[in-house]
């Protein structure tokens, strides 16, 4: 037979785990979406139909699930760590296994304010409310000798009103584009980047204390910047998280130009100063780029995943 | 030809308008999804083909960014009374508008934070980022008459992680459902309610802070019940809502009971003390209901719509 | 307490059951999500958390599966039936009963044909592929007296690339549409028809044969209508199904007016004779009416549902 | 400033457009989803905010509709060398184009068939619906030297009843599956195949037949594999078209295992013999594997995307 089979990996995705921690009334919450795969010596699996090096996708699920309440939940990056050291490390035929996490936010439901008539003294502490911005990732990599860890997020939708031009751009034969000195920047971030710490050896980052101020500076940066074009809003927003966050050596964003057009509103005898607009769906214009330290390898793929 | 017309409507659905509102450089925003259903004499339209008495749908779409501009955006109920008002009484055949918007939320971002080390005294006012969290909604109908105002929310998840129990119920011969005296309670909340303003003649109410407030006491009202059943918090919140808001005659939930279930550690030796669940997405239990002010006329529809 | 409860029901909603019959070596497939919907006397759920007259919806669920075994799936309409009874009859509180039901539909993997040269004699009558065209649909609901059955289908796309106009509108202040005399009409059908079957007294209709009729003369009268309006091949469309199926007595479509642009290609130096158009998202036209057989009575609800 | 820019690209995603071809009154509709990035010499768009090196994403789109009248829509393979050729070979700064395409399938609704009884002996010519089974998909990149064409399909769902097995896998401290001996395999495939076409010198493949091929081949290995994995299954689709189609060089799978559980009815006295399956919708298992004609060289990316 002339073919042969080349790189492939298996396991279970999506594994929701919810993991309640309760320290007296109050309790905490944690909401994660678990996708792992596993790579190694799984040719036999394909080939000849022999499972002996085969953990099924259902015990990688069972193991999201009994981590959940051996090693707790303390960030993404962290569980992501514990079950992708533990498949390469306790199956001989496993070599390398890849954790994605999606996390969902939850913001405690206040029921103490002065307004509301219904409660007495106490504050309700086990209830909560998606915050339903963006979703926060991760994705941790183990070969058996170093880890790799790439963070994320995605579906975070920001908008300038103003302080976005762009014009002086290529003219050709098929360019009916008019130039703007004036115009709506919207986009969805989705973003990942990657850390310098590759393994035991380093002390690990503050792993929630670094994406709360990795989104900051993207946000702050996407305000702050007066922008000639998305790319060089976009270059921005990964220096300035570079420049700001020494963990981090290397970002990638996908954003789409999210086009709000102008209404002409000059049929109706009415003049449209910047004011209304239509927000369009497809077609839309897509911005992809990395930015890196100085002197750092790029590894983040061209294609960001959805998961 | 033995086949009649029945019921019939038309118009242009889901027009994206956004508004931007200047006061000197803070801008403000808002976020509308506008759709439009005409009903009347439009019998010829269906059974001749004769489109004397159609305004076109597109012409609906025109108007929604022409009044976005004449009559200016400060709360979807103001807005969906104009148009409903605009159409029925600018157009004979026309006799029943029914205004459906989706406004999505945005907040500022904060740039002025002391940790910011990038810029200077001045606030950013033209940035923005969508909450995420839950879409209002509201419908509003005019015949020429009276208006009705059927207000709402979709995508609101909300989450108990305790106080809640579910047991005595039926046992037949196909029930294995273990009695719960402790469990989690999940749900995304859409709701709809109706305001008991039907015109001109009265005041209207102050739509934004009604929409607040509704929406704080759905929320209060959930994480304050100590729940026996998703039936019974849903009339807990129906109730809080109506008792406090007197502006509001009739409100109706669909529930989705977002089922989390305990895992079953014991086969790895572990116990789970009602810390780690598996979060499902179907089948779920489904809790529809209507509450009413005493003497009110039930008239939200049994099924919720999208839009 | 001024508040009172109106209108409720509960059940499982999204059961998703897959039947597998077998005739020796040929096996045969039925694909179907199934939500439980009851009603009846349910107050003190709701107002005292007492569940002593709340069938669970885990047990709808596993009715659902029991079912499947027991009374076979030969139609969604048959197997509704059998549900909507089982709960109304066994169960003294449940008063009324809903079943809605989505089927997708399969289709053999043809292995025989002549070209392959893999395969022996036999054919494969095990394997299948998701068709992926419309999603059936129907609605039983019964209240211990008789039955309605509402079937239906959605996400049926079509298109007519010629044979549609649309002029001779009323022009307004807001009025900028060019009339169309050749133009693309397509649309997306969602569709819900009623039968004039109620109860067990009455002969049942072929159920499957029905279906695949009334889908048949839907598409021909789409086809086959010069169209002046999608209003005007709306009700050809329900007009020929009345007409032609005695068991229907109303139906009522939702069709989106899915529009295709012509694309200006002059300012390319480009003819655009009627061949390249952009396909919009949106906004969309809507276009929704009710077609009655003479005399019948209108009970499809003005707004069809997602499921 | 010690951040430097990556790799980065853009383009205009997701335009869409059909094409209408007219043989007398028979009509041919091609309806495409086009997205294009570009590559080149572009830091300054990034950097300095210079739009001098920036064609804009309007213009690719433009040029999208132009290419439709001018060059035809044969199949996407063809229209994305176009495509990918013109944007490197007419504009200096750009060194790279990447073109995909989602492509949807429409049949003629037939309206001749004995049964119709309303129609004359004309048959309607101009009439399509959607087939709503896969999307058809392709990649074209140019670099100026040379072209990689990567081809396949998304959302192709399938089904053995039986023939499928999994037993004698690792059995760790977690590992709670049951072996199983006769069991549903179903997916939806996810999949890309690379050509070995590399340029204009060489003849093209025929694009439209060998997409009909690949297909079948892979549905017919699918159908006619007795699995005892999903991998192997996955190996077995692979080799088939590799083996069977010589222009095919390299295919990819992403196979997610849509488990189908066999519902345990014994509590109800009711005995399941592989009938009855709940098909349950995350977490699945995800398989995924490169299979490559021998000697061959692996390009296409481990993460597929979705467009």
């Amino acid at each position: 037979m002339p073919t042969i089979l080349g790189q492939n990996q298996y396991g279970k995705a999506e594994t929701r785990v919810v993991k309640i921690t309760r320290d007296g009334d109050t309790h905490h919450i944690k909401d994660l979406n678990v996708s792992v795969a596993l790579s190694g010596d799984l040719s036999d699996v394909h080939l000849t139909g022999s499972n002996a090096h085969c953990l099924p996708t259902d015990t990688t699920k069972n193991t999201v699930y009994a981590f959940a309440k051996e090693k707790g939940i303390d960030s993404p990056e962290q569980f992501g760590i514990e079950l992708a050291r533990h498949f390469v490390t306790s199956q001989e035929p496993i070599h390398r296994a890849r954790i994605r996490i999606e996390e969902y936010g939850w913001e405690r439901i206040e029921t103490s304010d002065a307004n509301s008539r219904f409660i007495g003294a106490d504050e309700v502490k086990h209830s909560f409310v998606r915050t339903g911005q963006e979703t926060r990732l991760t994705q941790v990599t183990f070969d058996g000798e170093g880890f790799e860890v790439v963070s994320g997020l995605k579906d975070l939708t920001v908008m300038n009103s103003t302080n976005s031009e762009f014009w002086g751009y290529i003219k050709d034969r098929y360019t009916t584009l008019k130039e703007a000195y004036d115009r709506i920047l919207a986009t969805s971030v989705t973003g990942r980047w990657r850390f310098n710490w590759t393994g035991e050896e380093q002390r690990q980052p503050q792993w929630n204390r670094s994406y709360e101020q990795v989104k900051k500076h993207m946000l702050h940066a996407f305000a702050e910047t007066y922008s000639l074009s998305l790319q060089q809003t976009l270059f921005q927003m990964g220096s300035r998280v570079i420049n700001s966050r020494s963990e981090v050596d290397e970002i990638r964003f996908s954003l789409p130009n999210k086009h709000h057009f102008l209404v002409d509103l000059e049929p109706f005898g009415l003049k449209n100063d910047n004011e209304v607009y239509f927000a369009a769906d497809r077609p839309y214009g897509l911005i992809e780029a990395t930015v890196l330290r100085d002197g750092a390898e790029a590894r983040i793929p061209v294609d960001l995943t959805n998961l």
